[in-house]
This record gives C-alpha cells, structure tokens and sequence, in this order.
C-alpha cells in the first residue's frame, strides 16, 4: 500500500543538497528533503567556550531556527517572544552533539565550529534534514582550515546523516515522514548513524503510545538502508574533498 | 569485574521510594537511587492548556529543577539567570511525554496533571528516577480523583519505570549508571517503558562515540530487567492502589 | 568615475524578484537586490491588535531579521540574546509604516498582513530591499482575499518601492549603496516613494557629518529615479495582479 | 485562650534541625518548625563579589526558593516565569544581610559563603526558619574552613535567630505564627536577634492596620524569649563546634 | 556636637512640597527633603488587579525609580539593564504598604491607585521622602474622585508620613539621615506612622552591627517627633483638602 | 488661520532652558518647550565601549525615558515590562547619533558621554527638545573637562538644535507640533540641524499618507528658521562657554 505521496514505506523523498549556497560563511548548503527546505551554515571561531579554554581541544555547537513562514501557520519569531522553546534548544543539542561524535575535537584545535540551521520550508524531518546538511557544510568549512595548513589532520572522522522513522497506522514502519505523516505516527524515532553504520543517536518516542522490541527492530532497518542513500548523496556533493573524511587522504 | 562501588554490571543501586512525603499535594513521593533524591509532586488542576481545551481530554504536564546544591559545585539558579536551559527543558518535556503513554486523556477529562520533580541531591540517573518517581506520585493523585467519584474509568492505563544504561570502558554494558560511570560513558542510553514491556522513549547518545547493532541489544536487555524490578516496588508503593493501574480494578 | 563594481553613480544593482517562492505562505518572493537576498512573506490573520479592534479597520506590521551568516561575521542570534536589538526594530517599524501608507486600512477590514522579511545575505540596502519585496508579497496575499470575494475593493492604493542613496568621497552623491559603500558613507538616506512619486519616507542622516540643502536635493533626485525602475520591475512581477493596484480594475 | 492549634500565645511551635543533611554541601540542615520544612545550605566560594575585591573582606549572600507545591496552591517556578518576584527577593536580602551582621568579613578574608534556603513545605514563617537553619549550615562550612587552617580566627561572631511574632484578633500578641495566623494578623513582625539578645532585623508592618508602642513592647519581649530558645537549640545541634561562635575557643 | 550639614541630632533637613506639580497626573508632587527630590504622582484606575476583582475593594500599588543621575555615580537604567533590583521591589512594595493602611479600601470601591515616585536627586531617604509626597499626592488624586461624587465617604482615614533614623559613630542616634550619614551608620531605620502616632512600618536593619533595646527606644522617639513636623507641613499643602482626611469633612 | 493654542504657522512654543539643574551630573538641564518638559543630563565616562577600545577615540551614547505619568494615561514603565519598546530605542539612538555629528570624537579621546533625556511631562517634540537640551548639557560637561586641562582642543565643532514639522489639515506646513497636532498631522518630519544650516538628521514620515517634493521643500523652510532661533538660546544659556563650540576660543 503506497503512502499518500505514492512513497513506498521505505523511500525517502527527493534529497537534494546545493552546496556553497551563500556567499559569506565558510560553509553553507541548502538541503531540500521533499518540500523541507534548510540552509545549513558552518563557521570557523578561533576560541571555544569557557569550559574548554586551554585543553588543547574543539568544540562544535549548532543553532537552529525556523522562519515564522516556514511553517503553514505562522509562528512567532523566538526573537519576538525572547526566548527560545524547548523543541529548539532539543534540537540544537542533538545537532551539536551528533556532529561531535564524527570529529576529532583535538585535531580540531582550539576552534569552535558554529553550526546553524534555518529552516525556510517545514514538511517533516527538519532535525533530520538539518545534520545531514550540517555535515556537508561542516566539512568544507573544515576543509578550508585544512587547505589553509592550518590543521595536521583531517579531524571528520566519519560521515553522519539522519533520517526519521515511524510507525503509522495502515502502514506500519515507514521511512522518512513527511509532516502529514509525522503528526499521524504513533511512533517516531529519529536516527543518526554513520558512514560505519554505527548509531551515533537513536531518539524513538511514544506519542501517546507504545512499541514493542520487533517493532524497533524494524524501525532501526528501514532508517539505516535510508542513511547509506544519504550519504552517498553527501559523497557526492563533497565531491574531491569526500576521500578526506575518515582520513583515507 | 565489579564496579566502584561494587555493585554487578546488570545491578540497580539501592531504591527507596516514600509516598505522601509533602503535606500539600495531592500526590508526592521522595524516591532514592543510590545517592540520588527526588522529591517529585503531582497536582490536578481543573483545566487543560488552550490548544486542547473544549476537547474533553486532559494533559500531564512536568517541571525539573535542581536545588543548587544538589550537586558537587554550585549551580546558579535557573530563576537567578532568568530562563530555563537546554538540559532541564528537554527532561522536562520527557517526563511529561512518558507519562501521558500510560494515560488514557480522555477518561482524566479537562484537567491537567502538574508533576515538579525536585532534585535535592544527585548522583546520576536524576530524569529516570524523576520518571520512576513521578508515575507514583502521579498515580496517588489521580486515585484521589477517583475516590471522589470524579473519574468513570481510572485513567492509568499500565505501569511505567524509567532507568539508564550504558557503556563504559572496562565494564562494556551496565545498569544504572551513577555520576562517576554517566561521565565516563561513551554511550548513554536513557530507556523509559510499561509494565508490559513495550518502550515508550529510547534515548541513546554517543558521547563523542558510536555504538554497533550488538552494543545496543546488550543495552535493551539490561535496561528491561532493571525497569521491571522498579515496576515491583512501584507496585508495592503503591499499595492497594496497585490494583487499579490498568484498569484491572 | 565608476564605482568598485564598475556601477555608474546613478545605476542600480541588479535586481531580481522570484515570487511565490515559498509553499506555505499567502504571498512570498525572494529579492535580489546584487549581492543582498531577502525572503519576504505576507500572513493575513483575521484579526487586528488590541487598540485597533472594533475599529472596521485593518493593520499591516513587519518583522525583520538577519540570518546569523547573512554578514561576512556571524551575528549572534536575537532569540539567544533574548531580545531584539535597536536596529531590527527600526528597521520592522520602517517597513510597516511604508506598507500601511499605500494600503486602504478600512477597505482591507479588520484583518493584519504580516510581513516578514528574512535576509539571507547581507550586503547594503537590506532595508530598502525588504520593503520592495514585501510590497509584492503583501499585494499576493491581499489579491488571494480578492480572489475569494472577501474585500469589497482592492485596498493596495499604489505601488511603493525604496533605495538607499549617500555621499561617498571621491564620488559624491551616489545611488544604491552595497555594503562597502555604506560603510564608506558620509551621509547615507533611505527614500520610500510610491508609484505616484511622492514620498513616503525620508530618513536622511549624517554619519558624523552633515550635509547641505543642495547635496539633499542631488540625493533626492538619484533616489526618485531608481525608485521608478523597482517599480517596473514589481509591475513585471506581479503580471495580472498589476492593474488591481491603485484600483484600476 | 490557647491557639487553633493548642499552643500558649508565647510558645514556639516544635522546632527540629537535622544537620548534615546532605551528600554534597560543605554546611546543610533540614529545619522543621511545625510544618513548615527548609533546605538551607551553605557554599564557600573562593571569590567575592566585584564591589569587594581586593578589599580583605568576605561576603555572605543568600537565595531563597519554594518548591511549587511547598504551598497549598501550586506556586508557578520563578525560573519558568523568568524572574523573581519582590517577596523573594526581600527575603533573600533579609537573610544575607542578618548573617553578616554576625561574622566578622575581615576573619573570613575574600571568600563568599553562599547560603540557600529551599522551602520544601511552609507553613507560615519560612523567612525566619531559614534564617535560623541557615545560621547553623553557614556555622557548620565556616568550621571546615576552620579546620583545613585557612582561618585564622573563627569569623562567627555570635549566634543569631530569627522567629515572628504578631497581633492576632481574639489572642493579641502571639508568638511563632503558622500560615492561618499570619494570613488573620493585623500586624506581623520578623525579629533576628543575636545570642547576645542585641537586634539584628526588626520589620514590622500593619496589614492595612497599625499599631502602638504598647503593643510593639508586647511583641518584643514575645519574640526575644522565643528566639532564645532557638538558639539552645542551635547549640545542641552544632554540638562540638558550638564553642567555636565567638571565639570562645 | 551638631552633624556635617550642621543639624542637631533631632533636626529634619528643610522640607518643601510642591504640590500640583505636573500637568496630567490626578494628584502630583515635587518633595524636596534636603537635596532628595522626589516627583510624586497617583493616577486612578477603574479598575483592580486579578486577585481583588469583584470584592468591592480598591488596591493602591506604588512603583519606584532613580533617574540614572540622581546618584553621584550614574546608575544604569533598570530599563536597560531588563529587570528590576530588590532594592527596588523592597521600597515599591514598602510604599504600596504603608499607603494601604491609611485608606479605606472598600470606602475606595473597585478602583487602583497607582503611585509613581521618580528620585530626581538622591541624597539619601528617597523612600521615606517617597511615601510622605506620595501621601499627598494620593490624598489629591483621591479628592477628585470625590469632588466627581464618586465616592460615597472619604476614604483617607488618617495622614501618613514617614523618615529615617538611624546610629552613626560620634553621634549616636539621629533623625533623618542624609547619603553621607547613611553609608556611615551602623544602624539603620525607618519608620512609617499615622498623624494618630500609630506605626505602620519599623524596619531597622544593623548594617553589619546590632542594636539595643534602649538604642531602639531612642531612634522610636527620634522619629514619632520628626513625622508629626512632616503631618503637619503635608496639612499646610493639601490646605482645603486637609480636613477630608479622617473624615472630618 | 492660528492655531489651537494661538500660533502662527512658523511659530516655536516659549523655549525655557534651566541649566545646571541637578546637584550630581556633570551637566544637567531641565528644557520646556512649550508643556514638553524634559531633564537632560551628561556624564563622563573614562572609558569607551568594547568596539573603540584602543583607537583613541570618543563615544557619545544616549538613553531616554518618560515617567509614567508625564503623559495623559499612564504608561507602564520600561524596567516593569522587562524591555526597552521599539519607539524608546529609535529615540535613543537618533539622539546620540545627531551629538556625535558634532563633537571631534578623537579630540574627546578615550572617554564615553553619557546623555540621559528623561521626560517628565510630554505634549509633543519630546525627541527633539531632548537634542536641543542634551547639547546644551553634553557641552557642559565637556567643558569642565576641559577645565580641568584633560582636553587639547575643545571638541564641539559646532552647535546643533532640532526641532519637528508636520502637514496638518486646514493649517499645511507647520512648526514645533504639539501632541494634539502631532496626532492630527498626515505627515511629520524631525529636522536636526547645525548652527551652520546643515542638516545632520532628516526623518520625515507620512502617517498612512504621503508627501510631495513642494510639501517637502516649505517643511524644511520651517524647520531650519526654528532651529535657529533654538541655537540663539542654547548660547544664551551656555553664556561663557558658548565661544568655545566651534573652537572659536
């Protein structure tokens, strides 16, 4: 039985990633996930936070935030209300987090890699479509430091992307909900993995529900065959500077 | 090869959970992990937030704060620094989200359970014993409803422990992590799930690592053994209301 | 003598207006005004603020903000800063006081047209390119209320465009500043003209400088000429909604 | 005539302090006065505020919280308010400020003693419980101080407690009010005495009412025999260390 | 031995009220006490806060504030700075209070009375200078309404005015300390009474000291006579309303 | 045809200026304009923001405020709503932006000018008689640095007034509105001017109108013979002093 966008349960949705998508930041993309638009930028900082100072060792950190009109109802700007919500600041750690668990902090140096992700259009799989891109623009930004000469090492060590998972009443498991899907789901799990095929973050979540140990293994198949296509894109879009991820350059 | 302090890699810390600790609330517990101590607190309150009101279903909601000198060094107050952090929102909004799985909204009506866990000290494991902490105190007050005939169904649909796993070198997998083993884990996995076995949340993080399919089946059976030994004392708390969970009464 | 870019003194940059450039919006488009990239949104919410309600009449009120790399450094987010800096809110009050000038409040009804403006890249004049592009995406959403029969009379009662002219050494008077030249600016102005050239705005000012009645009226005239050419594009753009505007049809 | 709860008008109600309550503070109590619960502990830090430093001298500052169901009625989190209201905020300065006046700043050299006094149950006087148990764990970090040999001289002054006292229609003066008390007094007065019998704090206010200098008389010989008794208990609590206030030792 | 601005230990500085003072307010003074210069305003509302609301009562509310160079050193606005100190919450509520006591608040009917005192200068007892211009201010403000026939029986019971006393080295107690005697006194008070001699506020504070009860006994009978000489100018200004007062007129 | 308060068109209000109005600053005036009434103050700071440190040059930055009651309704104060509004901030900033087109910031050296405006009673031009004060008071405290032998060269290079204009039915082109007209007028303009006719600020806005070049033209013509009779006074006022701007002395 084919998904209202005539999907089947496990295909992602046209992934596309413009790369060197803005002028000014070290790195920058726009990643489109089916109608989910994010422009990922990274940013190289010369000094970490305080609790890091003099360790000899990085540090990465993500922002991310949405348009009041990406969305089909209007939100109001966090700006606006002065505060940041608490599904921004989740998602802001996991980005965070994700992309630390593929980087060498102490090859890094004593920088800060500044991650942010805007989305300009929601349908779903924001977090998701959001580290995806933000390797991408992580690792040119990276790049860059190292054709500078100002790194001994590659510090990626791996590739990363992610993707979400549910389960959906008349479905069953599927692969990367849309949010039509994502509001129906009884069951959402994102994943993080990398190019190993090791989990990095796994976040399955109950709405209101529950689910059982086959289920979490069915989930977990369908979102690791989705990552691999995702990172085969990424490889792609790195183009001569994919072979310097994992230090095989 | 035992831990720091003794204990099996698959064992619990000692747990303790005193119920009506607090003269006020309607339901209130102080649960002890170890060193760990939660006073955790639930409150009814006869409406339910706009986005659902006139909808004839309830909500539970949660709040998590840290007395500042529940830990080693001092933390500032949230209300001294005037906002709420990352940290403390995400396992706010994980606590309420656990619970709401175990609890049939429509048959609580328009009223909203409040639950304020309140570290007074820890020591690790402080939002899986708040989870743990919190279904009883939870469960206390919604059975005060009931007794006042206010209530046609009782609304707690099955029981609901929390616990952590992870790994940590020399050890590989274990149970119930205290602060010592959380901050040397490469993994961290938080496992929320019922008394029939089914997850409700599955937070698994790699601290700067990665985990294989293998590591994290060890984690799950860990993890599911630990939670069914806080469900028999859960179930003992409770007493004569034990019976009602799940509407077998 | 031509400027850095190879411009005449009195020349434009290029200018490209890409419209319904989002899905989810009433009205969008995305503008370029050379190296500076706006994405401006119009919201109609049916109803009106506080101290307009009742009133039969209508509102029209902006929003503004900068990507954090939309500038060559990062701009540290307004959200994590918690408030909104004296800038962004003059630049919001600037753009809805411009729309409103050009709109029929009482024949829009007690409705508000969010505007927000987003710029994704920086580079001089993200003020004055906000407001022509928000123009367009305001006359979108108000056609799409036309179009569904719920305004008695199309209540966009001209065209309105804005440019940035300024007093630069070597050059002199000088139209549409990048950013370069506006740090460069002994005096830097920004004019908001309606189809019909009268002015809508004049915010003229020294940069710890002054200028003199002539140089006014030299700046003056550089600025209604360029004002005119945004106009032609906005015409062009708008295709058939064009002739609704001013009530022609 | 006795009181609701069977007390003379001039008796205390029970008054218990455990002490090292607490895993990880260098000074905690738990003091219960009735029904009334405080938290208070005491943090030595190694700096002192700007306008001290360099100046020799030490510094005593204190915050104060409730839990949200210390109270009846749940109290909203100042922290998910994102400020603290002006009761908390007198409190807070009414207990630093009585605490110093009982330790001489030069002797405990530039260090900040950081007291917190968390309600976890009230019941009518939590200002000065927690000035009384706070005067027990800042006693309890000083000594440890002491005992390391970073003091050269044993900075606590003198003992000092503090206990309410008011008019209460039908009863006249009484002493130690719990909350049904305090809520029908015409008048209330907070008194922090020192073992000497020398006033540190005396407020007292009319509740839309005023008194005389009779009835202030009446008041300050209820509080002063009270607080007496206070302070044996202090004494019996700080066992050893009791000799140590005033240099006695 | 007579003090710096050559006063006698029980002598007030030179006190002026000028009442009318402004054009909007409905009752408005400037007082001068010394160099203090307080601008006192009351502004009635139809209306009270949530907590009164259908009681037949009526609320008085102060709110405080120093213009940033009142001071000898400018002070950053509390506007500015995002929120308001405890210093300043003590005095607004302090001033609410004392107000409160002398008024009828049901003879006042379901109005608010706003009191605003703006220091324009500061040296030293701005908030005792505060409560007796606010006394006259409110007492105008309040007569208006009256004159209106609004109000069924005066409610201003009885005058109110308010000074400090305090010890300072070499002079022991005095009466009305300026800023330079109260940085230098080892004790301070303030005392707020009724022109019937009835207090309604004692605060004194050891400002790292402590107080006998004889010294108490002095600064009481400092004060009493102090405030009757303020009673009596607040009479000459309010001239014709003087006899409202007390009701009776 | 006069106005409602019997002007002529191209008539200022009486103008008063009190200079050395309060003890503390180191420049302070009171200026009236008409019932606008305005207290402006100047403070030397040595040092200046994190941006100019170490270029050897000067700052000049201003804040702004209204009591609450200096308008017809009360208006909530800033510091209690948490936050500076957007029309404060405007205010703010044009006011320390037209003094630093007059003042040599690198004659003034490493030091900040703080300039407070606070408005204690508005009936229109509040911005612009706080410019018109806050030079009057800005050069007197540079002047005293200047006595005291800190400066080189006096750095005020020129005086500088402003004053509004506004297009009012049944009047046209009109000087120094006051609020009624202010309320009333299709278009409004703030002028800020040199004691050499140069324009440093020009902000004209219409109000949900527009204007033509001609209206512009007889608006400036208002604007610049007002400002010159304001800058006739600001000399008066300095006496002495008024030779030093411009460096004439």
């Amino acid at each position: 039985m084919t998904r209202f966008d005539g999907r089947n349960v496990d295909a992602l949705r046209p992934v596309k990633i413009d790369s060197e998508y803005l002028l000014h930041p070290e790195g920058s993309v726009l990643i489109q996930v089916g109608n989910t638009k994010v422009i990922c930028t990274a940013t190289i900082e010369d000094k970490v936070p305080g609790f890091l100072r003099g360790q000899g060792k990085g540090w990465i950190t993500a922002e991310y935030s949405m348009l009041p009109r990406a969305t089909a109802q209007r939100t109001a700007r966090e700006s606006s209300r002065g505060k940041v919500n608490g599904r921004t600041m989740e998602i802001q750690r996991l980005i965070g987090r994700a992309l630390r668990a593929v980087v060498d902090l102490e090859a890094l140096g004593e920088r800060t890699v500044w991650i942010d992700c805007d989305v300009i259009q929601a349908d779903g799989g924001t977090r998701t479509a959001s580290i995806t891109g933000a390797f991408v623009a992580m690792t040119q930004a990276i790049a860059k430091l190292a054709e500078e000469k100002q790194l001994a090492k590659f510090p990626v060590t791996d590739y990363l992307a992610a993707t979400s998972v549910g389960i959906v009443e008349d479905h069953g498991a599927i692969l990367d909900l849309n949010y039509v899907e994502d509001v129906a789901a009884a069951v959402d799990m994102n994943i993080v993995m990398t190019g190993a095929g090791r989990f990095v973050e796994l976040q399955g979540t109950g709405e209101e529900a529950t689910f059982s140990r086959e289920e979490l293994n069915e989930l977990l198949a369908l979102g690791e065959a989705g990552i691999q296509q995702l990172i085969a894109l990424q490889k792609e879009t790195l183009g001569e500077l994919a072979n310097k991820v994992g230090g095989n350059e």
